[in-house]
Order: structure tokens, then sequence, then C-alpha cells
């Protein structure tokens, strides 16, 4: 970092690389004012250069070849947001061993790969941040990493995609059934013309594979977790739940029994007035069971260009801040796994 | 710090006091596995010597004199659990300028004494940390100092005292009059036996106080803090806001208006479906709208031996890693007043 400026580099810049940019665009100077810190998007690796974006950038930090940013000695942190596995790891691994520091909302590169980018972010003593990667602007990885690190964790239960809780809550609440709840997702943005990784539950094995690592210390693969989507919810299961006194949310869940913990994503029924009961639509939640702290529930938007921007310059501006202080290696144990 | 050992001065070993000890004694094995830091408390500051506790404290370890802990140079770490402002502020002061970190969960003396307290850590360069003043185990400042740094505040609602959030749901849920909610929160631990402090919002006037420092740049004191308890709300007033589809708590809100900052603690009508109308009993609540983030809401317990004692030891442990990595100055900015 030469003087207070500290260079981003940014692989990917669709919806959530741009909103990064608007996030930083808009806070940059209150940023400055709060750290003492001056932050800038430097090099953008992305094809699309002329797709139509609500913030002008200007052409010349646009570059088709990731070593422009990796090779240049001015970058400090690479922020990648290409989504998917690869090449995605294989270029935060590259940045890493460049001495770049790492931040990504990638949950699936970081599901994946969890050991590959801790261990190859240790080795070369730069610090890999993924803050974004689960619950979008909710700092709950912040939170277990730092301010939790007293705890051990009983039980932990999720509300961790935007698309399926839209989709369950119009269910539940205007008695629509599912094929016309996913229209109305899909008409509103909240769900991709291909939903299924949504609505299979696969993007919260991602989340909650990384939960089990930083909360249990565990390490366990997306795969290898079991996994019902809620494809297979009917009106009919939401009105025998509501008779119950139940609403029936997609549930990451990691529990102890007998000693063993077993963990899964699946539709659930909750007491109507559980706390995660009353998260609607696109919102996310995460309720942590702890032995100290006890009962702890995180909340607020778990998707969107600019919520998922704030998580990612919250990363980048805790980096900046740790280079300042020439500190920027970060032990990463708490994520460690036996 | 030699070695590993982290080692703790602790001013008070009242309730928090006692909690914080437990946690560390329940934890320690773990925060050294996931930190690689061994902490400890060595010394104590504490008239009661032989008050009784749930845990065993070698007596050796109890002082008068609170010299045996600034003079130290063994000593890390201060922890101030005395709550009230003289001594307390003092005796932070004092640890400040014998070079050591201080922790503390006393909103009073952290709400009336903010800039002296930031100013001597700073000039110090040693850190100062306080996230068990607000919201007891809920790591909102931790939040608001790093992941939600990109963020500017728009509004800040608060459920952040235990004993007034417990009545009024009694009230609400069992209708009760206040003096008998009153004298339930007292059999049950959850009221002081002078429980003016509370009812009168004076203990939410000083954590909104530290808020108003934090999430908006501003300073105002607690006394300055437009002000209203709880004891003039009626089983009438309860009724006809549950006529209009509301509920009452007790809220410490900042919001603009016309582009002013205004700010309250006050009895205030929340409508049902809104998730602070959820948060019931003793639990508290920060529920934030930001430029960025947009929505976000932190939810867990505001008061307790245990939860404050969780929030006590995540800055300890916080502290120990920045010296670990000979970091152990940070920038206190967030909080810096105009």
């Amino acid at each position: 970092m030469k003087g207070n400026l500290c260079k981003i580099g940014l692989l990917g810049m669709g919806n959530i690389g741009t909103g990064s940019y608007m996030v930083l665009e808009k806070e940059r100077e209150g940023i400055k004012a709060r750290t003492g810190i001056d932050f800038e998007f430097v090099k953008i690796l992305e094809k699309f250069v002329d797709r139509p974006r609500p913030v002008k950038v200007p052409l010349e930090k646009f570059t088709q070849n990731p070593a422009d940013i990796f090779e240049d000695p001015e970058i400090d942190v690479v922020v990648e947001l290409l989504g998917g596995i690869h090449p995605a790891v294989d270029f935060m691994v590259d940045a890493m061993n460049h001495g770049k520091h790492v931040v990504t909302a990638n949950k699936a590169a970081v599901a994946d790969s969890y050991e590959l980018l801790r261990d190859t972010a240790e080795k070369n003593r730069v610090m890999f941040r993924y803050e974004a990667s689960v619950g979008g602007a909710i700092p709950c990885l912040t939170a277990i990493e730092n301010a939790l690190l007293a705890n051990r964790y009983e039980e932990v239960y999720g509300i961790l995609n935007g698309t399926t809780n839209y989709i369950l809550t119009k269910m539940g609440d205007e008695g629509l059934d599912y094929e016309t709840a996913l229209a109305q997702a899909k008409e509103k943005g909240f769900a991709e013309p291909n939903p299924t990784a949504d609505v299979e539950g696969i993007d919260v094995a991602n989340k909650l594979s990384i939960l089990l690592a930083l909360c249990f210390g565990v390490r366990v693969r997306p795969d290898d977790i079991p996994r019902t989507g809620i494809t297979g919810v009917t009106k009919a299961d939401i009105e025998a739940a509501r008779s119950r006194g139940n609403v029936i949310k997609l549930i990451a869940n990691a529990h102890y029994e007998d000693g063993r913990l077993v963990y899964s994503v699946k539709p659930t029924e909750l007491p109507a007035d559980h706390m995660l009961a009353a998260v609607k639509n696109e919102l996310n939640a995460l309720w942590l069971k702890t032995t100290e702290a006890q009962e702890l529930m995180f909340y607020g938007k778990g998707a969107g260009p600019l919520p998922t921007g704030s998580a990612i310059m919250g990363d980048v501006i805790d980096i900046g801040r740790a280079i300042a202080k020439q500190a920027a290696y970060d032990i990463v144990v708490p994520g460690k796994t036996e």
C-alpha cells in the first residue's frame, strides 16, 4: 500500500462486482474519513466491457488478462466475484501466490476448496476473507471468527437462501402454489432463469459447509450434506403445518444428537412464534445456540448487489486497515479443521 | 505477552466479573485450540473476597490495591467491571497510561467519558474495547466498527434493556399491570432491588449515546438524550396499542428528519409484525437501516453473567490475537466524533 491508497483488483463485474464498485463509489469519502484509508478498484478482469451498468467505469480499468492484476505490484487486494469453482479457485490461489490478499463472495468455491484456499493464504501470509459468501450483507462470519470466539456451538439454524425463502413466504402468506410463486420470484429478479442451485438447496449446502468449518471445526463437503430442496413442498404441506401452528422454511441445520454432530438442508416446520418464522421474502437469518452467548440471531439481506457489496467492502476495509497496521497476516484458525 | 500466555487483570468480581471468569474457565482449552493463545485471569481487584461464587477462585489472585494490576509488567489486558463512572474511568485511564489494553462492559463510564477513554487509548497506542456495553452478548459494536464500515446509518432502533423488555412483555402477553410485572422481574433477577436506572431509561440512554458515536459519528451525552421510561405505561396504553395492531417497546431510536439527526429513548408503538415486536422478555435486539447493507438486525441475550462474559472474552481474545500479531494498536476512528 503506497501512502494511504489501497488498490483493489476485481475479478468479474457482473451484478455483485458492479454492486461492490457502486458501494465504493458511494461511500469512498466516508470510508476515507472513518479509516484514514482511500480504496480504489484499479483493474477489472471482465469480458463484457460494454455490458450496460448503472455505474460509469473508465474503459482503461478493464483487462482480459488476469496476469495484469496478479503481477501488478501496486495491487494489494484481489476481489473474486466470478462465481463457480473453476477458474475462480485457481485465480484466488494464483493471486495469493503473488502475495495478494483475497476477498470473495463465492460460496461454491470456498465450500469446495476450503483447505486449499485457507492453507494457501497461511503459506503466503495473506488474508483470505469471505464474509459475503454466507448471508450476504449479514456480518455473521466476522462475528463467529472474532466476537464469539469464546463460544462452542450447540446448534445452528439458518435461512440462507433468498430465492427459496421468497417462494415459501408467498406460498404461506398468499396461498400460491410452488410454480406460481417461482414464476413471481423470477419476475422480481429473486430467482435465476435456471433456479436449480437455489430450489434444490445446493446453494444452502455450500453455505452450511462453510458454517460447519467455522462453528464446529469439521470439514464436510457440500455433496456430503443430506439435502432436500423445496420443489416438493405443496400448498397442502403448508396448510398442514399451519394447522399445527407452524410455518415451513428451508433450513440449514447442524446440531448434536447423542454427542454426534448431525446436519442437513431441508424444508422444516418451525413454530410460528420462532424468531426465524418472522424472516420473510428474500431476507436471510442465522440463529445460533452457543455455550456462553446462548442464543443469537443475525438478520438481513442475504443477496443483492449493494448488500453483498457492503460485505465485500467490509472485508476489503478490514484488510486495508490491517495492511496499514503492518499486520495483514491473520491467523485463520477459527475455521481450522481437525 | 510472554510466549502464548495472555495475562488479564480484573477490576471487580461481581456477577459479570464472575461470569467472565467462568466463561474463560469453561472455554479456555477451546480458545487455546482455536487461537493458539492461552488466556488467564491472574489478578483480581475485589473487596468481597469471601463472597459466595459459583466458581472457585484461588485466594492469592485477589488484591485490594489497583497498583498491583496496573504496575504488573506481565499483565497485558485490564478488564474493568466495577460499574459506575468513578473510580471506573480513572482506573481505565490509569491502566492505559501503564500501557495496558482495556476491555469494559461499563456503558455508564463509556458514555460519560467516551473522548477521554478513546483519546487516552490512542495516546498510549493500546486497544480499548467495549462490545459488552451495548446489547450484552450481541456482537453489534464489532460489526459496526468492522464489517459494516462501508455503510452510513439512516436509522437505528434498539431494544437495549432486558429489565424493561421483560416487564413490557409480561404486561402485553399476560395482562399484568406495571407494578406486578416489576415485582415478577425482581423475583426472577431481571430487575435490581432499585430498578430506577432501568425503568427510567437511563441505562438505555447510555447505550444510545455510544451508538450515536459509532454509527453517526456524533457525540451526545446521555443527559442530552430526550428520555421517557416505562413507569407511566399502563395496561390501557398496551390495550390501545393492541387495538391498532401494535405492541409497545422501550425503544432507543436515532434517525434523520429533514436532514437533522433526532434521537430519543421512549416507549414506542411498533407494528406487531415488525421483527423487533418478536423480541420478548429479557432479550435485546438492535435493528439498523444503512445505506448499503440496507436492513439488519442483531438479536440475543442483552444481559446475564455468561452472555456478557462471552462479549468480554471476545474483546480480550481479539486483543490477545492483535498482540500476537504485534499489532495491538487499533485505530478507533469509527467512533471518532467531529
